[in-house]
């Protein structure tokens, strides 16, 4: 992987990441595909919605169908059809919010299987030959990612902890032909976050993601969070904020100097009926959307806009047909890399807080307690499971 | 609409219907979009797999978004985005089968709707009149299907009424853009389909529909029936064998000079990983698709297999993945539609028979008690509210 940055406009960054799989050009969203599908869509729909690089889960990949069934088919992209590049977590933040967690120490992660109960440990080795097998481009060492809020002395730990998993990742590193990033932990705690990017960035990672934010905090400390901590990362690498987002969380992380983006907001929100317009998200079952003759969004360019009305669509999901679904996450999906195609641009034209500002003061975000509420379901499971 | 008759191989047929939105190539396959969408596929889905008419269903369509706003927004293929013909039945069926019956005489049917309980009366001339709302280039009229078996009696006044209504329907026709179909009923009473093709054909339809088949009765009685009503059946005019069916029902009609069809087989088993092949169908998630690196079929050329194997349609299925059962749906309504086009073009060849003996000595059928299973779930919600 080589990556060269092109353009800056205050701390703004674009840039272009390239891999054996294609090129990608930054600020990037990456769509979800947690079980080798992004979720009602074709790996066509992907392509034509101008997708880059899509994420695979290896928790789940490893339960269903398994690593090694996906390496004998040539990896994750020829078993479900994608040409593109592809990224893969290391399964560690899975197995603490999804699995039930049995024990977490030096040697790794050990946790039973949400499918069937069965005990696995991930260990900073083990995950690194998943993702081999896995055939990803860019693939990330096993963390120890925290809810916040935690206290200090937990967040050191699991700062100690991921800088020596981050090591060990790099020593079982078999082969040249992908990227692996080193991830900063540290929770809200700048003190904490300069002593994870000192250690992480000492190593030599091709890139380095900001993990452990997104997981309960409030908007402004994870915007102060991200700022702070990509200003500890090196210019010449890209930066991956994991886990984000929403439309004006990705505006104002690129505008702090973030490169990569991956969330499954888009996608899940649009299962749920709520598409992304430029004025803010819309719930496609509301009584206005009912008689509506014009697409969801007049100027998008979506398969979904430029073939069926809001009214449509809206019918489908009252009726709750299938085609509902993948209608909507074809049209959130083709919001954010447009609206990410729009970002690029405003950087390399010197115009991205212009840019910026427009979007937010037409843009009207959700509000932060239905946020919080969404986030609060995950944060439930994992402290049921966390010896909380 | 026109329908030409073009060739005919012993009983066995091919013609073409043109209608304002399109010509069809005869014998055809319905596929069945009931709320507005053929489950799971957009329009184009459909016509990359050579649909070449779909069927609405009014009952649903009426209930929800409505009839009148399909028609605000120019008709149902305006609505859904399909650009071809689109056959409509009565809503009736439905009526019985779904809404909880409340009173049925010479007027018409009153039912509550399954979706919200409010009551409503379907009468000839409304039912016409919603078909022409939702602008149909195929209509059908009220009829009263019943369950099988049925008293001979009861059957006698299902006949009668049928005869009736066909008459007040083909009154009520406001515009001779769409064609109006007569509907012979009977039961397995072959008496009582030649009193109802007698005096349903004595009236000007422009097509002839078989109704209150594949409702409970066993497979050689529906063949046996149906093959009696097609010769009472005028030979200038399209033949449609209403609810049918599985590749050996399609083959086994044809023979007796059926030309149209539709039914939710294809689709509904499809959602539930049950796959067509030229061997009999198959379920997707069992053992020996886990590692299977081909698609379903290896020479079928529907977008699903010549883009993703076996395996990875049984993971989907086995991940409940969305994008399962829309693959699935393609291939098994491509099989059907595939299964046509051979048909066609062995009815023009003169080899039909050979086709037909072929396909069938390869293709293991459906075992008849998990058809029969599957019905028994319609008769029971019939029998509930049908005051058995």
């Amino acid at each position: 992987m080589i990556f060269k940055l092109e353009a800056t406009d205050g701390r703004a960054r674009s840039g272009s990441i390239y891999t054996p799989k294609g090129s990608i050009t930054t600020p990037v969203f990456m769509p979800v595909g947690t079980q080798g599908s992004v979720k009602s869509l074709d790996p066509n729909d992907l392509s034509q919605l101008d997708a880059q690089i899509i994420l695979g889960n290896t928790y789940h990949l490893y339960l269903r169908p398994g690593v090694d069934l996906i390496k004998d088919f040539g990896g994750l992209g020829k078993f479900m059809g994608w040409p593109g590049p592809i990224l893969t977590d290391s399964g560690g933040f899975q197995g603490f919010s999804l699995g039930r967690l049995m024990k977490i120490d030096e040697n790794g992660i050990k946790f039973t299987s949400h499918l069937d109960g069965s005990a696995h440990l991930f260990t900073p080795e083990k995950v690194i030959n998943y993702q081999e097998s896995l055939g990803a481009d860019i693939v990330m060492p096993l963390d120890w990612c925290l809810e916040l809020p935690s206290e200090f002395d937990t967040v050191k730990m699991s700062v100690e902890r991921t800088s020596l998993w981050a090591k060990r990742s790099l020593d079982s590193k078999t082969r040249d032909t992908y990227a692996l990033f080193g991830i900063v932990q540290g929770g809200t705690e700048k003190k904490l976050r300069e002593l994870s990017a000192k250690q992480i960035t000492s190593l030599n990672f091709d890139g380095y993601s900001i993990g452990g934010l997104s997981v309960g905090e409030s908007k402004s400390q994870m915007y102060g969070i991200a700022s702070f901590t990509a200003e500890l990362l090196p210019e010449d690498k890209p930066r991956y904020l994991m886990g984000v987002g929403s439309p004006e969380d990705l505006l104002e992380s690129v505008a702090v100097g973030i490169d990569m983006f991956d969330c499954v907001l888009p996608t899940r929100v649009a299962r749920n009926g709520s598409l992304f317009t430029s004025k803010g998200r819309i719930n496609i079952v509301g009584k206005r959307f009912r008689s509506m003759n014009e697409p969801i969004q007049s100027n998008c360019d979506c398969y979904t806009c430029m073939n069926f009305t809001a009214s449509y669509l809206s019918h489908l999901f009252r009726a709750k047909e299938l085609l509902g679904y993948r209608l909507a996450s074809i049209h959130n999906l083709r919001f954010i890399t447009y609206l990410m195609a729009n970002i690029r641009n405003s950087i390399q034209q010197g115009e991205f807080n212009d840019f910026k500002n427009k979007f937010l003061s037409e843009y009207q975000t959700t509000d932060e307690s239905i946020r919080i509420n969404q986030k609060k379901k995950w944060l439930d499971i994992k402290n049921k499971t966390f010896g909380k």
